[in-house]
């Protein structure tokens, strides 16, 4: 099944220039949204994955689908100030300013084996935080699974660089 | 298997005498996330769902799986401004002031059959403005899906008012 015509196009959006990838639209296609999940499933199964950690908020959409089929604990990474209890936090870079994830200081048990999971990888500064905190937590990331991947943008390349496999289902 | 006790209860919390349940400790337990994700999706099974539609942010993490597991679409009702192309949009009241959830106006098909998912239902606000936008994208609601309910804050009923189930996995 070819993912690709499931994602809609969205010419100068946010401005002008950018192409912009809406995954809403293949969310929205139930095989298409059940082809990815177990895509992105696929390359782990065999891989004793304990945790799916997931990046707030659309990446929690396939995340948890993944950590189900995984039969895979689910921990939100979260952007600053959701969280309840202590958190341990991340700052990275946006194109203006900086912003910060945030997981609970006890999410993850030390050693656990995580899979990051994101519905879009563009130039990996939020991926790489969350390999940052993951690590912090003493966690063995295992790899990380995308929707899509922006090569040009270099992200996936840069997590790899982390010792972290990156795997994706379309890229543009 | 008895999910309460995966369920962290945090007292006084986001304010003196509010007892705050934390489902992220839920989450982070594999099985118990997968017995969650499977109790949700049960009684849906024989429904013929067409979309599940999940409420941002936390709604997306059972969302996505109960998706999944129904080989459903899935649908994201996302906070107001977040979305890329034209949308409908309901207000609904929180304690101080108003917020709006929104969806694409063409995310839903006329008639298609629709789980609504949260990862709790208290007042039942946001829960009820989800129902009457999908109602506005004449999508016909077969139910809905919470883990948690706080049924002394009355939403569930309210819901049911509505004409629509209401299911829920634990109650305090």
């Amino acid at each position: 099944m070819d993912l690709r015509p499931l994602i809609r196009t969205i010419p100068d959006f946010p401005r002008e220039g950018v192409m912009f990838r809406d995954i809403t639209t293949l969310f929205a296609h139930g095989a298409g949204f059940a082809h990815a999940v177990d895509r992105m499933t696929a390359p782990f199964t065999e891989s004793a994955i304990d945790v799916v950690a997931a990046i707030e908020a659309r990446g929690f959409i396939p995340g948890g689908a993944v950590a189900r089929q995984l039969q895979a604990a689910f921990v939100a990474i979260r952007k600053k100030g959701k969280l309840p209890r202590p958190a341990i936090g991340e700052d990275y870079e946006l194109e203006y300013g900086i912003d910060r994830i945030e997981i609970h200081h006890d999410a993850v048990r030390e050693g656990a084996r995580v899979l990051v999971v994101d519905d879009l990888i563009a130039t990996g500064g939020t991926a790489m935080a969350a390999v940052r905190l993951l690590r912090r937590a003493n966690a063995n990331i295992v790899g990380a699974s995308f929707v899509i991947d922006l090569p040009a943008l270099g992200g996936a390349d840069r997590v790899r660089q982390l010792g972290v496999p990156c795997h994706s289902l379309v890229s543009f």
